[in-house]
């Protein structure tokens, strides 16, 4: 299933007849893709499906509009939760009744520390890495503001992880693959480094699901959160996902105790008493029109070689990469992700002291990456609707902006230039 | 503007007539109600309006599908949490600035309890109501269970709250109508009660928002939260509310501190920096299309008047009650509610031992008000689409019902029944 692209100088002929035997070719219909884009932001927020523009207009109009508050049953609203979270579970290796779709993803990190630092109530330190996904690191100083100044949160940079869980570590909090380079935390490895100090593990896989193929209990991961509205195409501000080990189950416990994580919430009694399993770390009423659009995207998914989207993903990013190095060079472009695609999940990003101007330029011609502060260019390589052609096109069109230096006359060169 | 219903033994004709006068009765049509039913559970899941559903097909085609991340800017989405907040305070007697849209109303208790008590740091009792909607007191389990056993939740019935707020109190947390019996808590009063005693006053105005005149600046309110797909008609799920009174938001942090409640969220710094004002009560990414239907439901109700609005519901909920106690007097009914309508918001409870049966031939006669259990049958006023008529005819059902036995030989007879 590999699609492998030794040769870098392929004409653009010889990727369209890449394009035409790849497998998984015949997804890209099932996306709204405007003709004139290369949406290189799938990692960010993925496109609108077939299925969930008509799925929506169905929950909208039929159910919410007709059949009103009988939704919840007839519908199935009130199971959205656990059954998409089921399905969530296939593509990150949990099993059924590990996984539930609710709130944000940082709302769930508190949840999932906060579970975390209960099985280990006489540690203190909490492990995470510097220049992790922000709200990660913001979680985590909520978390200890509020749980007391007996905690303390070491943040270090990557080298440095291994040597800093210890015997006083609690939990460890790490992204699998990083949001500006790419990088991939080897989970199994990190995992063992925690189990083998007694601390346990959380990991964040906002940028891998969908995109990476992650093993939450092939690693024997403890606790894991991610987002519902980059690789898995849930639509903007999807709900995200919660999955906690089976062997936690029983003993865990998270301090957002509302509504839909009780044991009978229609009993509407005083005391609360946790629900079995993964569903003790609901909390309130799930965004019902926000996770249909979700389910809609990770049935899509679902139909897919996760093997081969994870290839592809690689050899797309394989291909930019080359591609950048032959047609961009001398333009002052400095990867910023591992020079090894394996060694990455689904995104790249290249620094450049005009970084902004230049991904305004790209946009403006229709080539959609991003710019992560404070110089970083990032590009995603989704492999559902994503083309070869399409990497060809967009560092053509990267080689043409900084050939032609159009970014320095550009309205946004001055004010975010660094300098 | 107030609908007087003097007479109980008013026709329907009569009552007919008071719809055609009726300045609220054009909103109905902007609401997508079936033709054969009477939605007396717009307190529970408000209805869909005509906006909401051309609204949310542009915002999934248009907005998801053409703008994609583009969206965040030229859609708005970015801005929703403030600008739809602005718009709901409008309805609660907040000005603006003083209210975001975000999470659920679970977590949003969870961070209005945390905010309140950090602001009484040297006291740890928090007082609260026996038969609150239990998510609010499963949120102050969570809380007192996270926050450390010095925290004491005193739950009390509603003739001991104000002897139970004293010098250890921090916070006082109650729901402004109530969601069974409909009884509104006087809020400046209890409030002064609050303040007196130096503590601070948390409400839910769930069951209030958008039925209700409700005014938090002018009782003095200091924190609340919300539901969005009640009365506010926000649709399955949609996101909740928070507000903070100005004076609190310099000093007040809370421990959910995800990206969108930092100061410059798109800076990617490592260190949390709150942002200025209440949106440091905002945690993660907002459900943007869930956030979207709620927008529509909150700008249609910003076109009726809402002391009109809520003259209408005490009306509604005034006929129902009067009828009922002449058409179905003798079948067990026991009213759960204040017998003033004026004392309660726009929902009102009966309690019958076939509760629950009795509802579900309500419901399949076209009757939607719901159960709460133990035995409490619920309906709910909403004055923008509901009619005197609609009373009348709900009335003459459950005569009919009551009259026939016929919900004892239903298949929910036996089950449900409460011997």
């Amino acid at each position: 299933m590999t699609a492998s692209v030794q040769n870098s100088s392929l004409n653009r002929d010889m990727l369209s007849r890449m394009d035409a035997n790849d497998p998984l070719a015949p997804f890209r219909e099932r996306f709204v893709i405007p003709e004139s884009l290369i949406y290189m932001n799938g990692n960010s927020l993925g496109p609108l499906t077939i299925s969930a523009r008509d799925r929506m207009a169905t929950a909208v109009a039929d159910e919410w509009g007709s059949q009103l508050i009988r939704g919840w049953n007839k519908a199935g609203w009130y199971d959205i939760p656990w059954r998409l979270g089921d399905k969530i579970g296939r593509l990150i290796g949990a099993e059924a009744g590990e996984t539930v779709v609710c709130d944000s993803t940082s709302v769930n990190l508190f949840k999932a520390v906060a579970a975390a630092c209960g099985l280990r109530p006489e540690r203190k330190k909490i492990v995470s890495e510097v220049g992790n996904f922000p709200t990660d690191l913001y979680v985590l100083d909520g978390f200890k503001r509020f749980a007391g100044d007996a905690f303390n949160v070491d943040i270090r940079p990557r080298e440095e992880i291994a040597d800093a869980i210890d015997a006083q570590t609690a939990v460890v909090v790490l992204t699998h693959v990083h949001y500006v380079s790419g990088e991939i935390f080897p989970m199994g490895e990190i995992s063992r480094l925690a189990h083998d100090a007694g601390a346990l593990i959380v990991w964040d896989l906002s940028h891998s699901a969908g995109a990476v193929v992650t093993d939450l209990n092939g690693s024997k991961a403890d606790f894991a959160v991610g987002c519902g509205y980059k690789h898995l195409n849930g639509g903007p501000g999807a709900p995200a996902f919660i999955f906690a080990a089976k062997r936690h189950h029983a003993a865990m416990s998270q301090p957002l105790s509302g509504w839909f994580g009780h044991a009978d919430p229609f009993r509407f009694t005083d005391d609360f008493e946790p629900a079995d399993g993964v569903r003790r770390l609901l909390c309130g009423t799930t965004g019902v029109l926000s996770a249909t659009a979700l389910e809609a995207g990770v049935d899509l998914m679902l139909e897919a070689d996760l093997h081969a989207m994870s290839e592809k993903a690689v050899a797309l990013s394989d291909l930019f990469q080359r591609r950048a190095a032959e047609s961009c060079g001398g333009h002052g472009l400095e990867l910023r992700s591992p020079d090894d695609a394996r060694q990455r999940g689904a995104n790249l990003s290249y620094g450049h002291k005009s970084g902004y101007a230049i991904m305004q330029n790209l946009i403006a011609r229709g080539v959609i990456g991003d710019f992560r502060a404070p110089d970083n260019m990032r590009f995603g390589f989704s492999p559902l609707f994503m083309r070869y052609t399409d990497v060809f096109d967009a560092v053509e069109i990267l080689r043409d902006i900084l050939e032609s230096r159009s970014y320095e006359d550009s309205e946004f060169s001055k004010k975010h230039s660094v300098t």
